[in-house]
């Protein structure tokens, strides 16, 4: 695996670069669809790969180990074969989801003790069985695991928290490192910077992270609930400290301006719920602002879903019948929403990276960004 | 619009012909998706026409009258227009939904007085207001006003109501011939054939729409409770006695067995929402038997859903990955079931219609339905 960083902006800290992996190079600055369960929901792996452009998708350890249970997922030869997706996959450790999701979590030094939030049993994880467990997963790009300190948490909390955090990646390299990849290709490993909102927290983290040797560098434990501009302040500071030569991820980031602004503080990978998560509530992001489809003055609008069309379905389908399938709850409408809200959020990193490239970015997000605001 | 009849098996009443609409050829004998609502659920429209190999669908008067209103539907330009499908279209009439859905119905000789299955607002249907909506919608083939015997019902009620339907149909002819497509392409009316399980009442309504200067028949208010051998039994009566040259239409009908046994006794079209609902619940028809896909024998199965592909998705996911996603009660799960259920069903009676050519369909469709009924 290899990453290439092509080019800086020069009037910001935007970057475009090549991350080339064992199933096909990924162009950043890069949005990744959420598969928790091995399924971008209501969108078939054909529909990401040929219509959204979609170059590399998330699965999810805490999730998968739950269902269908690791030993299925081995069996199948891995998550890529598991669900047919041949193109990168990136796993999340499990760290936010059991701070997140699960019952009854008790952190140790050891690791984390929690309930299931399927079925209430009990389980544990410590950084040496998550790295196996996407080791067996099988996902091109592995997460340390971590703790996801919440917000808003106190000084001590953050930093306790993120010095145990800074432990735990030490074992977690220390397995990636004496384990081998399953299925003959390469994986590698990114440690997560934690620091909650306290500068000296985040950049402390950020040089412990970037003296690892790791392939890349991930930023986690924001968008939980601070205000944007502080989670813009700390992707600033990390990403001054973080090492050039390496790809950068903004973890659970986020809405398109939150992206566009990530990207401008030298952000290069991002993923978020947001998109599929909205599109099932009615919720379509556009170029112009955000259209809730279930209101009733789509009811008779035969205009396509997006005039700026980025997939078959923005065209094919028109604002009124979207809203129809809405209205009648059926399946059909969160599978246009979905793939509509994916191919703006391939389509936007995909703008950022030609803007990028001719020194416009920073002015066209400038621009773009009060009318991604609006609300049609 | 023009039926062509083209064959006739030699040792059964089994046919196939070509039925020629403004949107294109449909072959016979053919399985027609239902799309309610103006969508087969969880299928998109490139799906249905690509993969599928649907060539006509329908669309349900009741349910569009309601949802989204036939003003947005004739604003629209028509139901094709709306929902963005160019191929043929039929449009069920609604006596069924008034029987089966709607509440506190009330038929008189005028029409059906009843209260929607949404809100429980009041609406009246009439033979002449009916044909007026399925004008608006556009559908290709218009289905007549009836009403639906419900099963069982004594001989008095079965011969009252055909009776009815009979004088509705009168009117619906009326109104139809008074009318003209809104979208410059022709429409046809199809009677409906009532009668209950009573033979004389059965033969008595064939002759009467067989004397109906209509482009095709339809037969009703079968499938709907009855045994299967009665059902069959009054299908064979019936299409003794209907025109040769005109195609037949049996409602709602049903398992893949009920079809090949309809095409067996003279039927050309079929509709049924059996292969989507119980593909939304996980049950998969296949020609060696239908597969439930939740049972946790298929947990570790990473063979092709169905080896004989029909669709894509038979091949691009396992057994194991589609009960996974059901497990999960992933979107994905019924978008792939949906899908896999449709191109079964359209591969039955497309390999139908190549046996029936090759005057061996009624061995072929001996040798099948053990098969068929099989539990996988």
């Amino acid at each position: 695996m290899k990453f290439n960083l092509i080019h800086t902006e020069t009037n910001s800290k935007a970057r475009a670069g090549e991350l080339h992996t064992a199933h096909g190079t990924i162009e950043t600055p890069i949005f990744m669809p959420v598969g928790t369960l091995g399924t971008v929901k209501g969108v078939h792996q054909r529909e990401l790969k040929n219509d959204i452009n979609a170059q590399v998708i998330l699965g999810n350890t805490y999730h998968l180990y739950l269902r269908p249970g690791t030993d299925t997922v081995e069996k199948a030869g891995g998550l890529h074969k598991f669900i047919g997706w041949d193109k990168p996959i990136l796993t999340d450790s499990g760290g936010y989801q059991i701070f997140s999701l699960s019952h009854k979590r008790k952190l140790s030094e050891e690791g984390a003790a929690f309930k299931s939030h399927i079925d209430g049993s009990s389980h544990f994880f410590t950084p040496e069985s998550v790295m196996d467990i996407e080791r067996i997963i099988g996902a091109d790009i592995m997460m340390a695991f971590d703790e996801c300190t919440p917000y808003p948490c106190d000084y001590n909390y953050a930093k306790n928290s993120m010095e145990l955090t800074h432990r735990w990646l030490d074992r977690c390299v220390k397995q990636f490192e004496n384990t081998s990849s399953k299925y003959g290709y390469e994986q590698a490993l990114f440690p997560i910077v934690q620091g909650s909102v306290y500068k000296d927290l985040r950049i402390k983290s950020a040089e412990y992270i970037a003296n690892k040797s790791s392939f890349g560098c991930a930023i986690g434990g924001l968008s939980v609930g601070e205000p944007e501009q502080e989670m813009y302040e700390m992707t600033n500071l990390v990403t001054e400290v973080l090492p050039k030569n390496k790809p950068r991820y903004l973890m659970g980031v986020g809405t398109p301006t939150n992206i566009l602004e990530g990207i401008s503080r030298g952000i290069d990978m991002f993923d978020c719920v947001m998109p599929t998560r909205n599109a099932r509530h009615g919720l379509l992001f556009t170029s112009k602002g955000v259209i809730n489809i279930k209101n009733v003055k789509w009811k008779n609008d035969f205009s396509a879903i997006d005039e700026n069309a980025h997939t078959f379905a923005d065209t094919m389908y028109s604002k009124a019948y979207l809203r129809h399938l809405f209205s009648c709850n059926e399946l059909l409408g969160a599978q246009i929403a979905s793939i509509h809200n994916l191919g703006f959020y391939l389509w936007l990193v995909t703008q950022a990276r030609t803007q990028i490239l001719n020194n416009t970015f920073e002015q066209w997000k400038n621009d773009l960004i009060p009318n991604l605001n609006k609300r049609l």
